[in-house]
């Protein structure tokens, strides 16, 4: 099974602390060798960190672990090859732009039996079932709101019948952002939580890694993560619901709940 | 005036001798501080690092000049702003998908009154001309040939035509590449050189760096540099004509001479 990873913040963050346990599934606490990638919106623009090697032999998982890049909306996938070979066109997450924002998504799970009608405006260059979602779920958008993005909520009800009809294929873990807004769908396993004041310590499971974010962070800081697991074993994960829908916006949930 | 770098060979290649001139010119030997970029096709894949800090500030370059990244087409930019302002969604290379590819561009000069009629199907993230131009490009090339991709040759003179319209807005050298082929026009300033057996020692302009690269190559290696400048002050460089378009095939230009 992959590991997906989103962080969504009212004001730019890094997200070391978190990938500092995170890329370590990567390859030696789990086994998820098969690639990874991650993507950092910096306003409308995005970074996209992409590697087809495990996260624990990647210079560039060292580089992303060590350079403190800040951002309101990442996300991030560690892949255990089920359908497509290992190849950097198969890494999570993909980015296709949509009404003049990028978009960014990543999978988690194996769709049975699924090809959705494409109409060609998006397609997808590798061989997973995760792009063809991806690209499914954005020639939805473009068809049903042809003349730009409707309110947010209208585009979260379409969101949510997609992941319906998609997840009857399959387990349909995802993240998907256009770096205003982070969407978190459950099928199988998602946990969140919110890190807003009064700050206190956290602690990762995969290694002996304490942070005291009060040192770190302003009261008005407001910081949601999500992750396939729960990355510390002192704070509160909330799990999400198998076919729960949540809409993150500055650092906590707007919609789904 | 930014500068462009490219690269297009038959195997696999290293960029990392040619990017140790070319990052100095991101801030020290030239004056262009205004972010950078650089894409590398492996396979369908792509890899697109970009920043907004200058080159030699950068940890990424950094990370890009250590880390020998092999790839058959490469396309990097450092960029003194004109138009837009300095943000990481106005950084070259652009990528989108087009016919189940990736596509990546990146434009030195500057388009005045240049406002193209656009479909929709690609709509500019940032506020630059050169993004406005990649999505014209690609907007075109969908309206010509709505069912996939045609020859090369096809496609090569409808570039050449869409080159020449754009051109006429002020200056457009440009690198476009779908990791197939690698097209680069000249409209005031473009060097290229075809590196071959057998293979000799090559000198940076930029600083005294010196590579051997007959102890690096097999006599089958091919590769083609496209440059802005000459990167190397003892090879043989050639000037591109104005509004010459050349198309980079396994190391060699193979139209547009």
């Amino acid at each position: 099974m992959c590991q997906l990873l989103g962080m969504n913040c009212n004001v730019p963050t890094d997200i070391c602390f978190s990938f500092e346990g995170f890329q370590l599934r990567g390859g030696l606490t789990d086994h998820h060798r098969d690639g990874w990638g991650i993507a950092f919106f910096e306003g409308r623009g995005c970074r996209v960190f992409l590697d087809s090697k495990a996260t624990i032999e990647s210079p560039v998982a060292e580089l992303v672990r060590r350079y403190p890049i800040h951002s309101t909306n990442v996300i991030a996938h560690i892949r255990k090859a089920t359908q497509g070979r290992i190849a950097l066109e198969n890494s999570h997450p993909f980015q296709r732009e949509l009404w003049g924002r990028y978009w960014l998504f990543a999978h988690n799970g194996n769709l049975e039996n699924y090809a959705p009608a494409l109409s060609g405006d998006y397609r997808p260059v590798g061989d997973t079932d995760s792009e063809r979602a991806f690209c499914h779920i954005l020639d939805t958008f473009r068809r049903e709101f042809p003349n730009g993005p409707p309110d947010e909520i209208a585009l979260f009800g379409v969101l949510k019948r997609l992941c319906q009809d998609i997840a009857a294929h399959g387990t349909f873990n995802c993240l998907l952002s256009n770096g205003d807004a982070l969407y978190a769908h459950c099928s199988t396993q998602l946990h969140y939580l919110v890190r807003q004041a009064p700050f206190s310590c956290a602690h990762l499971v995969d290694q002996d890694v304490t942070v005291d974010f009060s040192q770190l962070t302003t009261p008005e800081d407001r910081v949601a993560v999500i992750a396939t697991l729960p990355l510390t074993d002192n704070e509160a994960w909330t799990a999400l619901r198998t076919h729960q829908l949540v809409l993150f916006r500055d650092g906590v949930p707007v919609e789904g709940l």
